[in-house]
């Protein structure tokens, strides 16, 4: 078929070891998410294009999805989803009938940008959400829940397979909005939208922004004042007298403190060095109306944020009810493509066999499939040799794919550890390979 | 958020337990698949767009992908791809140097076809796919070892989810090409063609069409009785000797009858049910020069080809190499979309938690969280009561979810069986659910 090749920037694609990193991360996300009772689900790779534009900076973002041979006036204007809460906000409204809520779900799928490629930023990435969503109200509880089961999840990623750690940083819109309510600003969300960028330009340009939008001096520097507060989980005392001792009184404000206080002593019960308050974190989406999370990787801040999320009142609304939440999105493209092109986590090999079952000549082959056959009738992966040249060939063949034993004659045979050369008699009918051996590992490359 | 749903047509989604049915099925795919040493891969959703729309019929299913605000001349024409075979031969194409061959890989991804809607046709579908690509040659057995894995698959399926059962019909492309070119037909592709539509429009159809490319009646009748003959595994001597009662004598032809009489001995050793020749399976595309193979559903041939592939002498070639292949792609949307439908298959459960610990208060809403975590520590999928009303109704938020236990207590606690009501005392670290409690199950409702 196709004699050009051409890479396209931006969708990082994955060598079978790099796939086998990749795939453990993904089996360990489920596999946490469902121990704390999320159900998985997918949603179609498409929305409706007017669904996906709503949110005008974004709309610049998004691929249009039309049929090569579309008839003049056809009406399916599609976009790929950029994100998954867009179409977990539609899939809530469609089938709320038949959902009990609160309802927890999970869901793990690449998303698409139309971006201009830069680094760190892919036109295809997985992210893996977690929400929890209720109708018409859900408990403030389930905000500490989210973000213990996601810190669990890149936990177990970093003990497991040795990512990287990650720290989550917390704020509250609650807060924000009631300190600059109390301050007299009037464009609150602008305001939000401005400290948003902190990261990105700096106080100095912030300070602009926010003079363009008309404040004064005195105010710039309080806004900035709150969102240079950061604060550990040991001192919340003196995180709550920090930020009275701006100058500012506001009821909101008060409600958001507390949330944000007990939201941090309840997460850092179970995980102390992993949180802490940092005003700074606005989330630059306007649904955001309690707690925001974002996490990044300890050694490697430069990446950015690999995850973020928070509470929303009203994840979607069709009119009679309302569906608040709360949740997170994590970055899977985010934190593996830099490391795997990196090589900094590869796989202890790029198939899954761990046995090659070494045939004697074409004529027997019969024979390595019934000792294959055997093996895998007790969960043994592998595979029999594609020729049968010389003994010593068929053990190469081996070695340049990583694979640890090679099995010879029937299934009373004999199996050797190409590593050490030690070989023993076995039979396939009862023989596994060290629980190391039995499965590709990830491996960390430093 | 969005507050207009709209359903779209041929982009089937399933509620969280029509999920955990197509979520088995994916895992029972990818265990069987990897058992046979097939490492897995993805590749990202598009392809560029003259890659895509090489095979002229094709084309016109293509769904185009494009930024919104693509500037005027933005070279990058992409499209989705509508098979995995065409991005799995660009990625063979893109990463030979660093590729083991033969090269064993499977991939289960979704595929889009920009189609209008019909029945039992998807514009989004996920496949399966195994194929063995060698680098210059690929031994025959090959097929037969696609074949058996996708069996031995299917086969799972069938025993252990109660998928319908799935029967294979085999053909040979040299069989055919040999006898049409013995026949003296000149445009033996198109006559392949025609062949293929047998099953949509009939023998008249097919007739009629070989008449349209100038063959006369003895050769149609002769072609169309080439395409009856159907063959158990037992009567190998009567099917070959089938065909040469037809008249037509060729080289190619007997190598094809030899290959597709070792090939059905080989596979009906191990699945002697599963298999039977079948010469009007002539797969439409132009790629296929030995081994074809469709499957269809016993029960429900209605839904036609669930699986199909073949050998292919020449998957893609970079002009000093050519990568011969052979495979087999599963139409998992195809098989499961219908059934989730029509409720033939779903979960004992749409959630994954085995247990809902109650809560006492809010106030004591640690107590059930330190039950929860003790749980989860040995494995058991739980979650906490999002509220804490009188126990009753913390048992019908159970009930409503299909969570068989109820917690109540410390980790030195009491847990109830709330279908048969029975309530004992146990201990969080120590008690696990009966296995067939542990995790949502598959379903079969006749």
């Amino acid at each position: 078929m196709a004699s050009r090749v051409k890479p396209l920037s931006g969708f990082p694609e994955y060598l079978p070891a790099g796939r086998v990193v990749e795939q453990r991360v993904l089996d360990i996300l489920r596999e946490t998410f469902e121990l704390h009772g999320f159900a998985g689900i997918q949603t179609r790779a498409v929305e409706p294009l007017d669904q996906l534009a709503r949110k005008g900076e974004i709309t610049k973002e998004v691929y249009v999805v039309r049929r090569l041979h579309a008839a003049e006036g056809d009406a399916d204007d599609l976009g790929l989803h950029f994100d998954l809460t867009v179409p977990f906000a539609r899939y809530v409204l469609e089938n709320a009938a038949q959902l009990q809520f609160p309802f927890r779900r999970y869901q793990i799928q690449p998303c698409w940008r139309g971006e201009r490629p830069q680094q760190g930023r892919y036109r295809e990435f997985w992210q893996a959400d977690i929400d929890i969503v209720g109708l018409g109200e859900l408990a403030t509880h389930h905000d500490a829940e989210v973000l213990l089961v996601m810190l669990e999840a890149v936990g177990r990623l970093h003990d497991e397979l040795g990512l990287p750690r990650v720290v989550a940083r917390l704020n509250n819109r609650k807060l924000m909005q009631g300190f600059y309510s109390g301050l007299g600003v009037d464009d609150v969300m602008g305001a939000i939208q401005a400290v948003d960028k902190l990261g990105k330009i700096g106080e100095a340009g912030v300070a602009a922004m926010l003079k363009d939008a008309g404040l004064d001096e005195a105010r710039i520097k309080t806004i900035l004042g709150l969102a240079s507060i950061r604060a550990s989980a040991n001192d919340l005392d003196g995180f709550v007298a920090d930020v009275h001792a701006l100058g500012v009184a506001n009821e909101q404000l008060d409600v958001g403190l507390s949330e944000l206080v007990a939201l941090t002593k309840t997460v850092s019960g179970r995980f102390p060095d992993a949180v802490r308050i940092d005003l700074s974190v606005a989330r630059g989406l306007d649904y955001y109306t309690g707690s925001v999370f974002e996490m990044e990787m300890v050694d490697i801040p430069e990446i950015g944020t690999v995850c973020g999320g928070g509470r929303y009142d009203s994840l979607a609304t069709d009119g009679r009810f309302t569906y608040p939440g709360v949740g997170l999105s994590f970055g899977v493209s985010r934190v593996l493509a830099p490391l795997l092109a990196k090589g900094v986590l590869t796989a202890s090999r790029p198939v899954p066999s761990a046995v090659l079952v070494a045939a004697d000549s074409e004529d027997t082959r019969g024979v390595a499939d019934d000792v294959a056959t055997t093996l895998r009738a007790h969960g043994v992966a592998c595979e029999t040799s594609p020729s049968a040249p010389a003994y010593g060939k068929q053990i190469k063949y081996a070695e340049r794919r990583g694979i640890p034993f090679v099995w010879f004659g029937g299934v009373q045979g004999e199996v050797k550890d190409i590593r050490s050369g030690e070989q023993v008699k076995a039979d396939a009918a009862t023989w596994t390979p060290a629980a190391g051996d039995a499965k590709p590992e990830v491996v960390r490359v430093d």
